[in-house]
């Protein structure tokens, strides 16, 4: 049984109520619930975090260490700037698919800039809410 | 009545005891009874967070959403970096008046760029004290 | 009493008629008669300045050296290039509230950055054409 | 029925006989077997172009327009610099996912930018071979 | 007797299980025995602090304005970032030194520039765990 | 009837008695006769404005609003700086054509920057003299 | 007689079917027609070629040395990035007259470099469907 | 016998009123009247212009092509963006002599740039009013 | 016996004819001769393509593999932005000497840049037709 | 017993004398006796090198190759240019300890860039005269 | 009595008969004996060091610390990298005149741009041999 | 008979015993011996200079006007920073073949720059000690 964490970054507790247009209508509660039932058919214990604060992501991820296999991590604004979170990731053995549920390269211009890829196994942006059952098909696969 | 919040960033709560060249030397605390007062001739609720911790700030902008028509921001230091603070404003519906004691724009070099004023209706900045009241002088006449 | 000297850079004299989304559809005239009125009752002498002329600007900041004990100024696209214009400023003692009715930092790219703020008392920019009562309120407390 | 185009730029011939640290060691035959038997479970009607030359990439763009309803891009090396490709994409009604099999931003650095990302309806990088399958998974999802 | 705190930033903790290449294998707990022996014989009473929370960091900073003397602070990755831990320094009177256990200089690009050293008495990056024995060595001097 | 300014910037006067080899040995007004000539058979009203002075040239382009239907603007060395000229032109509802004399993209580095031409119609560069008549040749045909 | 070839780079083939609003739906056929009618009446013989790929335009240009006298040549993408076609052009001793439909220069900021322009005896951008007419007029009046 | 002209930009008339410890405490007539004696010496005819308006200067400059054999020119701010006077003198055939009071190069970055000197004959930065007796000096020799 | 095949990017099928006095009044064919006879003496088997199609070059270098021991290639303006040509490069396993004729280093600025030059054993530049020559010569001796 | 090679740049004879402000009042001579004293207590066998003269440091470096164990080296200003000595200290097996008197990172923005750092062990700036002795202390622990 | 110290950088010995377009056609020898003319008329004692080894300028700078007045110092290339020249003249106290015989800001990019020149009292450049006599008659005012 | 002077930069004396994956391992002494026997048979007189003192060189570089026709020269490090070299090479009239061992545009980024190059007759980089053969090679051909 493969055990996955969503991690989801600053602001993402707002999903459904804010810039629909750019973010889609839904929950991550109602998001969540689809994911865990696909996790259900395919042998995957999920879990879930959020947290506005950069500190409490990094004291997840390293508690993580001995009861994660792979996270899923949505860092919001955080990926443009925080090192920290970089470092974190790079600290632990656990392997992260980055995701972005708008197309972060088709926006802002300081928005095409992730200082996370480098050390994530992939990148996952665009797809709206989809992009965590994009991550999950994928480690469900390996 | 309107229902104003000032949202004060990190190491705003050393204000009247750290840099009184470039700060003054009155606390907050002194400052905001001169606006409280000003406020009550106002028919404006005044109400005050300050914070360290950047996701704390965005976690009180969210908890805002239908207690508060009008911020008050000065982000301190997050100004400069801060994306995350940038989105929290962003995903909520309420008109947000940024404000720096300093004169951002006469100091080192890094500190006349904010990620912030994309998102604030509009900027104060340099004149002490008194961009707190500016900023509520400002409102009071919506 | 104090002396108060608002100046207005280029274009501004088309205030009214120009790009209403942007600048509201009042005329200067307007909004000055709203000024004199709140000047009126602050002890303030008021008077008023426009040219599309940056070299008559200067011309009138040099002249203002024994009349004027404050100015406010929006200089216009000046703002974004005019370093005659900030060492005029700095070639007389002087006060100068800078105001921009539009929020230059959430406009086009080049629109962010002023020449002039380093040699301002302090800036004020994106609230409409409240920006020139907000400046007159700070003065008249001083 | 879903009608989709697999389009792969320059190199991607190569797949399975160079570079196989970064790439794997399947060919893209192989790996195009797998497609169409989730394909064919998905009401998916798959096909598939490769070329080395830029503008016959754009020609079969063109010639799509009428049988094709998603593309799967892998725009190879064309990614950092084919602005015609942007514009091919743009001229025709047809969503493109755009994948890379390596981790693009955690390579030399101008692999990190694609100037194809804008006119994408997402992007996914950095899975190896597996960025196809999640593409049509996606897709199937529409 | 000099009073001393060590401020560890962001990923500290994870010292010893974490890229052991770069890192040491020893945690920051063994290192820290040793930094107190030495203490004990040169009259200097230690204190440490790490958190993964940048705010709390700041919190300790203004904490400590009464009962520190000196800061040995190796602020982890915020050291890139985190003009808010340049602010707090800045706003207390006590001197600084900034350590590093790798050189900062001869890995990624943006690890080479710190936001914190020029609010720093100096800096010390390279030598490993032996960064702090050196910045103690350097205060026990004073 | 087409109503037609031609508005020639700073320098322009001298044309024909300096730098032959780039900008001619024809003035302006032996120009100008032949465009009026043409003018006169295509239903055009031409007249003609130039100015060494920026603001004056601001000031025609607001007296136009009224009396005239487009602009052929060579803003000379202006192209390159005046964004307070880019605003003039917005400020009216007048559509202008840009011309330089020389090709500005085969000269020095600077030359090649317009802030005027994201406020243009369209532009012209590069041809000598037959700028003026091609503009006039394309507002003859609209 | 003069004889002038018409050159359109990357997706020209699509006019009429793509982007309207930034193009016009007139088919490069039908622009064709009205500019054959033109050349008829100014002694011009006027030929006409479009390809998607770069090195078959060069092929054109290289081909072309001793049967044209003038390129009219619309580069679509290519002019951001193709110093081959620049080199092309250069190396045949055939004025060129550079064209694009929309106004490069309020568009995408890459779109407003162009590194044709320089080999070009001139730039036409912006007047839609009409550059190809301008840059004909220019041509007939050599 | 030389004719010279002196030129001086920008708020050079504020001379012995302004930041004195930069310019100076003599006026510019006091400094000229040395001037015009050392001219007086050295059958140089000198004359002296001074505007705040960059067009000005400009007509200035034109309308001293028959009269004048040599500038002192001292452009002020005008030296950082003027291209307009850059074109200015190169549209005469009158050598330039660029004077500067203060160093240019070691006061704020912007000031180390101008736009000037490509077309002036040599560059005199730094040594307070004595720039003017050493351009003079210069000529003097020729 | 070495098998080396020389290729030439775009526009060298214009030697000769093209800017005799950058690249000499020699054809290649009259270069190639000379070539010929220096391998036929050194047991090196030479062959030679030319394109102007950037996607022919990448198909002839795959199609390579077996047949070829060196490549010496002549990118012409491909050197300055072809990542696919790079990435064909470091797909096969055949080393590569590029060679320009002029000396790229001290013409245009964007000339000095090679993508190409991460991927070849060394880089021969500015020494007109010789390039070629001094390339065979040493890989004879290898 | 350990062989240390201390290392002064340009400028660095003149400790004592200059600047006294930023470098301090004692000559290095006199530092150099508390070395020595320091080293003869720790088994280390101190030397001393100084020069104006980048290559006479360079052979310095090279001839020291048997007969150091480790270098101090302060290159003083050769720090931000010098890639001669940056490949010197490579071309040796000998670690070197990087040393600045003054916190580099807080003095003019160039100050702050090193070339010598990459090939460091470790770089101590900013604390006096007592880098040198960190720097010793250092190494005696190693 | 003043006592002048003419200091001539790299490639100065070779005035006269090297580049004499640029430089002119005396060497600095014949240049030398009409400037001590004019020094033995303004009771300077002048003399003279050339080198083209940066560390013995250097070396020459410490060693007039009591002997020299004032420095004129022409650098030759080193003017635009050897920030240990900088540091040299700023470790002594003794005014320093720059000079350079061509218009280093008219030449190639990187002569615009000197590291001296923030050192020096003022710079000269551009007059030919020029440069010299208007230093020494700069400081014959003195 | 063809002089010519091979000149190495700094710590080019240290070939053979220094980073032998880059450089080889064999000393210039013996490739030197190789290029003699080559010269020997080619009527070239061949002679060999290096120093790790920037000076030095260009003193031989002055000093061999009358006695040398060509130039090899590596210039080590010096390539990326001494314009001083640079100007040396101008400053004589002797064709220089710029050498390079390794391979500089596929190293460090810093070393893909070179000053060198603008006034070297070519450049020649990657092929180990050949480098100098090849210059030899290309010089007997002349």
């Amino acid at each position: 049984m493969k055990r996955v964490l969503i991690i989801n970054g600053p602001n993402l507790n707002m999903l459904g109520s804010r810039e629909n247009d750019v973010y889609g209508s839904r929950t991550f509660e109602q998001i969540y619930r689809d994911l865990e039932s696909f996790a259900g058919e395919h042998d995957i214990k999920l879990s879930y975090f959020q947290s506005n604060i950069e500190g409490e992501i990094i004291n997840k991820i390293h508690a993580s260490r001995d009861s994660v296999d792979y996270f899923i991590i949505n860092p919001g604004a955080l990926t443009h700037y925080s090192y920290s979170l970089h470092d974190a990731l790079k600290s632990v053995n656990i392997a992260a698919v980055e995701v972005h549920m708008s197309n972060i390269f088709s926006r802002e211009h300081w928005r095409s800039k992730s200082v996370i890829s480098p050390v994530a196994a992939g990148v996952i942006s665009g797809f709206g809410e989809k992009v965590y059952s994009l991550a999950l098909f994928y480690i469900s696969g390996l």
